[in-house]
């Protein structure tokens, strides 16, 4: 798959005006304990507090500049790309029906609500799929995907884009992998600005599809719900959209759920951000690559979100890890 | 007590090369929900964690200006007035040495241990007070109390200052009350800038020796350790040059344990930052007091710091309050 920097500028022409150039932040703290330099873009921060409302937000304005505006948009999520769409269809005047299972959490549902969409909960995943395919079928009604659609993964590439913009070159981009769209778009905006810079995949150790997937050179799905803290990287398969991308990796890396609280706590405390999970993990991620390098590097972690509910924080809290500093993981 | 709006515009001049000038952050959410305007000073993205190293480094400025550099910095606190003098410090290339209780958080004396200072814990607070004031004695060394000094309270009020430089002139501003330094900085700055902005405090109800010095008109002492996560508000009392600032204030207001709780939860996750019940405590004045006027209101709230361990993260986040959003509050 050809990966095409223009379309990742295109997409941040399109999407400007609707979504936040997030802030980029260090902690010296951190770099000092490391011996490294390590730049999180916070994309906590962006509208809907994920970097999902990109993807949305672009898919939208491409159809609009080629005159094929839906009158109505669908889409299918228990989390953040829920948010994303009720936000983005708000912003381009289109009325939105969002498909959740029962389950998802009430913050979530609440906040989809707020941003003026219809939500519709149902049992089980499964009829929520194939409800939103069933609506989908109607005329003039667009379906947004989560992750695989190229102008979805273009929107996503716009973080890392600004985020290396502002930071300029580093050795390596690391971002976390659900169903891939954000570490493909990530991919096709190092590999344009920066082509030696290494791009790294971090997946949790309990949903680690995409490095089976990788390993065998086939999609590889998961056989059950995992259960994994990180609920942005549930996803039971990556698209074959993204596979493509992901194949072009430099590494790819899987984190257990004991790091991922590590990591929780450590980045909410020295960055003093609400943190997810999913964005966290991807510490681990650059812990294991740091060790097998040598020399001071620099690197870029994409910090996908911050949406937890109480029980998640809960879970990540029950135990002190900051008793017990980053200071010898290398 | 005269208020001297030009002193905090010295300390800002002073600081400005020592100290973040942090945003101010809104929620739209929290905003459509209430129905007014909210605009949060964010300190906890302050050099280490909170406002208070602004007092620290305007106090060493001034002394610096005055030809009156000390040798050697002492100080006593177990929180983060701890970290702002090890810090403060370490910039103007003092030595310093801060007395601290053995219960501090560990990752407060960590975090003091890294500025370079010499940590020296004690038993008791007791004790702790008794070793700073021999130190002091030596030839040479400064003492800077956490709140009852002039040059403190002018440090703290740059961060109201810098706020209404960039919101305007707004309807009230509040901020927590402990010993007072920030309240009275806050005070001062927004006397001067606008005179018809009311200035309130917000004290933990199981902590309000403020709230009862003000009624009495006399300084009151707590009885005993009070046992709130208002770690920030603990002080047992206000100081003598603090209390002629407060008798100034427009309100004062006492606020629950559960209500703090509440509004960590739901300022974490609105704002997507990390914050100290001390600092969240704030929002629940802002609503006893908007409960009582009409109209739409601006409001300055001043998000003191986001410093906290696992224990205190842990007992704010056992229930659930994610599921109640701040709709009918008022």
């Amino acid at each position: 798959m050809a990966l095409e920097i223009k379309q990742v500028e295109k997409a941040r022409t399109r999407i400007a005006k609707f979504v936040h150039n997030t802030p980029v932040l260090t902690s010296s703290i951190l770099n000092q304990w490391l011996g490294h330099e390590i730049y999180f873009k916070a994309e906590n921060f962006q509208k809907i507090g994920a970097f999902k409302v990109r993807g949305a937000c672009n898919t939208l304005a491409w159809l609009k500049e080629r005159g094929q505006s839906p009158n109505h948009i669908v889409a299918n999520s228990s989390g953040n790309h829920a948010q994303a769409v009720a936000f983005a269809a708000k912003r381009f005047g289109l009325s939105a029906t969002i498909f959740m299972p029962e389950y998802s959490s009430q913050v979530k549902i609440q906040a989809t609500k707020s941003y003026g969409a219809e939500v519709v909960l149902s049992k089980t995943r499964d009829i929520t799929d194939e409800k939103v395919r069933e609506a989908a079928q109607k005329e003039g009604t667009y379906w947004i995907p989560p992750y695989n659609h190229e102008q979805v993964v273009y929107g996503q590439g716009t973080a890392a884009y600004e985020a290396l913009s502002d930071v300029s070159e580093v050795d390596a981009v690391f971002a976390p992998c659900g169903g891939g769209g954000l570490l493909s778009g990530t991919l096709i905006a190092a590999r344009g600005l920066y082509p030696k810079t290494e791009v790294h995949g971090v997946e949790p150790l309990l949903a680690n599809d995409a490095a089976q997937s990788l390993q065998t050179g086939k999609i590889q799905r998961l056989s059950g719900i995992p259960d994994t803290l990180a609920d942005g990287a549930m996803t039971m398969a990556v698209g074959d959209i993204t596979f493509e991308y992901l194949k072009q990796l430099d590494g790819f890396h899987e984190v257990s759920e004991e790091k991922m609280k590590y990591w929780t706590q450590w980045l909410t405390h020295l960055l003093k951000c609400r943190i997810e999970p999913t964005s966290a993990m991807t510490m681990g991620g650059v812990c294991q690559w740091l060790k097998g390098v040598s020399g001071r590097k620099k690197v870029l972690v994409i910090l996908s979100g911050g949406n937890l509910d109480q029980q998640t924080t809960n879970k990540i809290w029950a135990e002190d890890h900051l008793g017990n500093p980053p200071l010898d993981l290398l």
